[in-house]
């Protein structure tokens, strides 16, 4: 595996590379078995994996955990290295952004819910380095997680709207075996909150059983959240069902409905999903 | 030449073309010889030609001139083929927005000035339909007049500032005989105002000689205005200079500077401009 800093670097091993087909995994690094899931993948499906750990500033919030996201470079090449990463990108910020061009990138409706609520500008960010990156590495496929549903929701869109040739792959949450969703931030989590986060899973199955059961959306949502309040000490910053991938109110034309929830810890914001096909009544 | 209206189709030749190099020349059309000097440029230096012709709704204001931009396509087609294009690319507007994604490009600072002032929005248009062209033919090459020199300006820093994987090449501005730029728009012209509208391109170069003489910007500004509002009927939206390609005042570390103007004749406006390397004093 090579690690590369640099932007030349890396347009220099795709201009080499033009006739093979590139998977590529965008990270921020701290990889966990989630990111294995979605290395593996793009292992089995191209000629050539590359995969970045870049903590991008510009989707971080002024009073959010920038400074103190986790980081471990040395484990992360060697999990890159084992999964079969051929090129591992891990620029600066200075790299990534020399300068300020004023352009920017506005998610618009599609971040007005969810995480994008509580965390303005996050996905403007997110969207402002996915557009770099598929510029400089050109994938063929690139692969993101369920986990980040949202993420995945704006991804997909942008994609389809501004015709970019790379083909979007989503893979499944990998979860603890209790059935916390794996997560970097899970390592900020104190001993008893680490036990009680497995609830915020509990609750969207509970939230989405009774919706099967009753189809009835108010009451599922209320179940779900009672139950985190009950059985945890964070503090819940939404827990919705939307249609998924618009993110608006579920309709009668809603196909897939997507159950969402956001948990404040001491020290850690955790999230988690489960996405549902609506059965027709 | 062929002429296709789809995106499916254009995708299937990009990826047929993969290994050739591709020039790429995006044009509302009616096509005049400032267009053909971009196509004869792109002809010389590519496998393959690539035009694009559409009038994109996205960079046209409420009280603009979409509906009545000139057209004539069968002249495009003929003016094409006898340029070398190999493939010209006519989608529709549902073919180009088939959904509205509330994802929006904004263009920022570089769009506070000159034509950006009294066009709202025409810029961040102007990036929403060059993202998804550059994303759809995946030109080595594109071409782009320096008459819209705002537009050139704020494409380079995108491309630079976003990492497309293409280059931007400049052509110099065509002009007819007697100096005016061609434009699409100077058919809007009446007899009397296509003998003043020579006049803008006169007020430039004064204003440019002024300065150069002088130094003194104000009193170039003000001489190339004196001119235009001496000598033509219609009335300025601007003549500036700024530096480029930042498009801010000019200060002791520009290196280039642009002259531009814009003058509304009655039934339309047009721009012109002249960029001048700066002395040092």
């Amino acid at each position: 595996m090579q690690t590369i800093q640099t932007i030349n670097e890396l347009k220099q091993i795709i201009e080499l590379n033009k006739d093979k087909t590139i998977g590529f995994v965008p990270t921020m690094g701290y990889l966990h078995e989630g990111h294995l899931a979605l290395l593996t993948k793009a292992r089995i499906d191209n000629d050539i994996v590359v995969a970045s750990i870049f903590v991008n500033p510009a989707q971080f919030g002024p009073n959010e955990d920038l400074d103190r996201y986790p980081r471990d470079i040395e484990s992360d090449t060697q999990l890159a290295t084992d999964a079969g990463v051929d090129v591992l990108f891990v620029p600066s910020a200075k790299e990534m952004y020399p300068f300020e061009s004023g352009i920017s990138i506005g998610v618009g409706n599609l971040s007005t819910k969810l995480c994008g609520e509580s965390r303005p500008g996050h996905f403007d960010g997110v969207l402002k380095v996915i557009t770099k990156l598929f510029n400089l590495v050109q994938p063929t496929k690139a692969y993101f997680g369920q986990k980040d549903a949202q993420q995945l929701a704006i991804i997909e869109t942008f994609v389809n709207a501004y015709n970019f040739p790379v083909e979007i792959v989503r893979v499944q949450t990998v979860r603890e075996l209790d059935g916390l969703a794996k997560s970097s931030r899970n390592v900020f989590l104190s001993e008893q909150e680490r036990l009680e986060a497995v609830h915020l899973y509990k609750a969207l199955q509970l939230a989405t059983e009774t919706w099967e059961k009753t189809n009835d959306l108010p009451a599922a949502i209320a179940k779900g959240k009672e139950h985190i309040e009950s059985n945890t000490s964070g503090k819940i910053d939404y827990l919705e069902a939307l249609s998924y991938p618009t993110l608006q109110s579920v309709t009668d034309d809603t196909k897939e409905v997507l159950f969402a929830t956001a948990v404040f810890f001491e020290k850690a914001r955790l999230i988690d999903n489960i996405l549902k096909e609506k059965k027709d009544v």
